[in-house]
């Protein structure tokens, strides 16, 4: 066995992203950008609405022609004229007169507020009746009550929301810049692996990597191409790597589990030009074996081959790395909320623990039930709804502790 | 104006998803196949694993054959063979026998655990020490402890997350049957409404509907098309709304707001061939005159003009609807949080009402700080972290009240 690797927190790896380059960006249209991260502050050109707009269908009046005005003692006000959508009403409105006003249009000169139609009756072709006063502004969009000329709308780095979307629209940003998804290459190592297709012989398993981390890299954000199984073999391993390493921007490579896997991987990865090993074993339980190498300005991982603890690491790490690629600022990305620890979980002191967790609600409060079991088994993930981690200076936590609990994302 | 409309609860809207037909079904590759529906249960032919396997590098043993070891008293074992990963090992081993096992590997003939590498030493090239013994299934991944023949490990209408791939892969389903991804076509009208590349003349606002609905459908999981902004003309809506039901599964008609509009909508959506509408004016605020129409087998949603109040209204109903359609038998799929009320919330009985609000974390604690402000206004929107629903039958919520606030994706 190669020399033990020289353990470090994943604090100290997570500081590393900085090293790799950012993504390049592409113009996408606004209507097409749900999701993507935005690579350029979008600022206002203009006030928005660039003209007071009527928020009701009614009368736009001086809101002072309306002052006092009840059930008992109605104002009435002549009917100055009508409003049309999408129009500047060529007509203006004097104490003690209303114009008809359609919700969204444009408030005529000497106006300020709108009363409700609700609030109206009408007498004839020329008169109304109001039975309501209303304030100034009343029911009335003012100019730049949603956004202000030269505000600062949408920052760089943000990940673009459905009400992203439309404040970005709403100052004519048609196309917007974002970044390019990430694309990342999966490489799974082992002799014992088959694919999902194949009927594994006797002492052979399916893999179930590539696809955990395949998906795991679509809910990160970026793209992803499997470059198939590759055997404890690193002439092989070292060609699938290379191949991958020219079409990704990322490679994450899996397994093998045994020693002598884990030595190829080493190996192989050392062996790249330009190849810098800047994490061989991170303090964190399970996914102690992590490798992570700078090759050229991309990224080599060396995960564990156990799914889960291969899962664990892309939370941890893999995926603030795709972040930092991807341009994405907005914090870790992860949901997580509050809950009470429903039994103990123990820990050894010097490493990070990641707990399967799964979310039970009582009487409006969350509990977290951890869920243990060995790493190579999927099925505890499928029942989780998210970890928890006990931190390096933890021996472990009590019941009742109030913990984080990051979701998983459905 | 036309009669006003017959307004019934988001309950009794939400009881008639199931008068509209399931997307059909459609087979992806595993690889491919997260964030998906799945159609169709997934059994296990197998059990996972098939074989005993290791879990740990270091020596299969009979368990017994290291009861009593320790540092000071260590067992003393013969090696009888080296297992190779991927293969059944041709030799059994006996009482105070060991065999060479690397992670993952099968057990030989005669093994019921392993003992870690780190617990052991070389004494010569056939004897080790083990310094510590191991209970029976020590280290060991035992046949079924992952997945049961014949179990049923993914439910059909699940939204397949990473893990669920692992699994699936696992029992070697390559191939996976899930819906097809609803079509969602979006139509905005209104006369005063330019799209997002125009400059608005004097009276004319920026669509922003469009994007927040395409946005939304995005995050439901649908496919979605812009069949553009139509004036207030029935004529040009008819067009607009035919082609967009020829082309898609629902139909989306946002604005207009003003009477006229809303009136022109319905009359369009009427008139229809086999229409039938089937809601028109809904006890929420804001959202009230909400429309659903089934139009042959396809829904026909009149969404209000404000973006805020159609964006309301999407998260409420048509949201759930397109989950029906896509088969999502997950729940309503939204990832909510339990938080105190910063303060009170007014409200009026007999509707339900969507309140936006940003989250604030104090002392692990999580506060729902609510977020007035006109529906017209997007900005409200932008700032908020989700939405609560104060109920039909609340007539408003006092500060410190615990809240269930469902959390925007992001």
């Amino acid at each position: 066995m190669r020399e033990f690797f020289q353990v470090i927190s994943i604090r100290k790896v997570l500081d590393m992203a900085g090293r790799f380059p950012l993504a390049g960006t592409e113009e996408v249209e606004v209507f097409q950008a749900c999701g993507r991260i935005l690579a350029k502050d979008v600022v206002s050109k203009d006030n928005v609405p660039a003209f007071a707009r009527s928020t009701m269908d009614g009368y736009a009046v001086s809101a002072s022609s309306t002052f006092g005005a009840s059930e008992g003692i109605p104002a009435m006000l002549e009917v100055a004229g009508r409003v049309e959508m999408g129009t500047t009403p060529e007509f203006s409105v004097g104490p003690g007169q209303a114009a008809l006003m359609p919700t969204g249009g444009m408030l005529p000169e000497g106006t300020d507020a709108v009363v409700m139609v609700e609030h109206t009756e009408i007498l004839d072709d020329k008169t109304i009746e109001v039975y309501k006063s209303v304030a100034p502004l009343g029911n009335v969009l003012d100019v730049g009550d949603d956004v202000k000329k030269d505000e600062v709308v949408l920052k760089k780095g943000v990940r673009l929301r459905p009400q992203d979307l439309a404040v970005a629209a709403s100052v004519g940003e048609p196309i917007l810049s974002v970044y390019k998804k990430p694309i990342v290459g999966i490489v799974s190592t082992g002799d014992e692996v088959v694919s999902a297709d194949q009927e594994p012989g006797p002492g052979q398993i399916r893999d179930m990597n590539t696809y955990a981390l395949g998906g795991l890299c679509h809910q990160a954000g970026a793209e992803y191409r499997s470059y198939g199984i590759v055997g404890d073999d690193p002439q092989a391993l070292r060609q699938a790597c290379e191949k991958a390493l020219n079409e990704c921007d990322m490679l994450l490579v899996s397994g093998g589990s045994s020693v002598g896997a884990r030595d190829h991987t080493i190996e192989v990865i050392e062996g790249f030009e330009n190849s810098d090993i800047l994490v061989h074993g991170v303090s964190i339980s399970p996914g102690k074996p992590t490798i992570l190498a700078k090759v050229g300005d991309k990224q080599v991982w060396g995960l564990p081959g156990h799914v889960t603890s291969a899962m664990v690491v892309f939370h941890a790490m893999v995926r603030p790395f795709i972040h930092h690629v991807a341009g994405y600022e907005g914090g870790d990305g992860v949901v997580s909320v509050p809950a009470k620890l429903a039994r103990n979980v123990p820990s050894v002191q010097g490493r990070t623990d990641y707990v399967r967790i799964r979310l039970v609600e009582k009487d409006g409060e969350l509990t977290a039930e951890p869920i243990f079991g060995k790493s190579g088994v999927i099925r505890t993930m499928v029942e989780a709804d998210g970890f928890i981690q006990v931190d390096l200076n933890e021996e472990g936590l009590d019941p009742g502790t109030m913990v984080r609990v990051d979701l998983f994302e459905k």
